[in-house]
């Protein structure tokens, strides 16, 4: 089986979803199959970055490509030592340094599976056709996840009041910490003001990998409906398509 | 701070609790310090390997050097990537290959803290004088433990009866595939038996990175009284002694 290598840390408690989620698959996987011995595994190399590190090392607008040096090559460097360590494939186990993808991934020989890109054939499979999108202010600012989605025919936006974007940004920066009292209530809130309910089924995509921590059912499960409201969790989503990855 | 490297995957969920008790440590630091940003977290580099493979690879006797020298290459490539990858210290997250330390390190120039010697100052810390050692076949069966303990004044051996040491090793196999109903029971019953009660407190050494899951209260926790059983927590003495060594 392929090797896989992650690039995790930012933030900790999301990289234990994935790779729990990855294991899970796994174990899934042998016991199906009737095999012998512990669970099969995929061999696989963490690179664990420094959260605070690569938070003060954020740039400016997204487009203004100096002042996002240092970051990308943050990234890009964990990349390499994943590559120098044997990994087929990697993930960014993360949505924000998405929107700095092409950048980061300059000069990596090894496919780096894309987690909007990973979410986007989610979304289609699902039919979804408008998503309101909650991220870190990168991912909610930079119109490069909705550009992606725009061009799959889903039509998604990050929250168009100011203040529900600080609430967003605020309510992440405690899940940072394993806080998640309360998170799940504060997230319903911007979802109503942001999409009034209409009698339909409306779709939010947690496009931080911390969000769905916030949705304790969410956990292992790719999208959730509560109420009128589903809940896409781009944690999992992301992480079955590194795992289909290294099987297929 | 220092790099940690982390040999894991031997089992999986084992991993998980020493990655989140490294980062529950450090997020306790950085709040107490009360300093700004997202919890600044060690950068780690995790090489998770398959433990079927592992497993597999496993030899006779634990002296019996050359039936072991694959499974011993295994885990030294991995500690070779983790050097390669800025490690400036390692750690190997199971006892069972702490059977093969001295050959699985031969040629690491970095420092790999012992489980064996970590648990073995922990037990100093307590007190402990006489302790029950429950772990997989070849950490039962090998006298490496057991025989550093009795270096630092503790009597230890693992359960006497065969039947017994059988019923720890299935218990592990299913503690693997992350099932643990009914575990803390099991590992009660050989405990009776093997340390009948005499009105004082009994220690036990759960000397599987995995057989701590068995108690839940256990979690993030060095050892925990249960009537008249002190259990202690391999796993957690481990991640706390090389969360001490990066922020010495």
């Amino acid at each position: 089986m392929k090797k896989l290598g992650i690039v995790g840390g930012v933030a900790w408690p999301s990289t234990l979803d994935y790779y729990r989620a990855i294991c899970s698959l796994s174990v899934a996987q042998h016991q199906s199959a009737c095999l012998p011995g512990p669970p099969s595994i995929p061999e696989m190399t963490i690179e664990s970055l420094n959260i605070n590190k690569s938070f003060s090392l954020r740039g400016g607008a997204i487009d203004d490509h100096e002042s996002w040096s240092e970051y990308d090559a943050y990234f890009r460097q964990a990349l390499v030592r994943l590559e120098a360590a044997g990994a087929d494939v990697a993930i960014i186990a993360s949505n924000t340094p998405h929107n700095r993808f092409d950048s980061i991934i300059e000069g990596i020989t090894i496919p780096v599976i894309s987690i909007f890109s990973a979410v986007a054939d989610e979304c289609n499979r699902l039919g979804i056709k408008k998503m309101l999108i909650l991220g870190t202010a990168p991912t909610m600012n930079a119109p490069n996840f909705a550009d992606l989605l725009s061009t799959r025919g889903i039509a998604a936006s990050a929250p168009s009041r100011l203040e529900n974007r600080e609430a967003v940004v605020a309510l992440i920066s405690e899940l940072y910490s394993n806080r998640i009292d309360g998170a799940a209530e504060r997230i319903r809130n911007v979802v109503n003001q942001e999409l009034p309910a209409a009698g339909t089924l409306r779709s939010v995509c947690l496009a931080c990998t911390e969000l769905p921590m916030a949705f304790p059912q969410l956990a292992d499960k790719a999208r959730i409906e509560l109420a009128d409201i589903q809940y896409i969790n781009t944690t999992v989503i992301h992480a079955r398509a590194a795992y289909e990855s290294l099987v297929r």
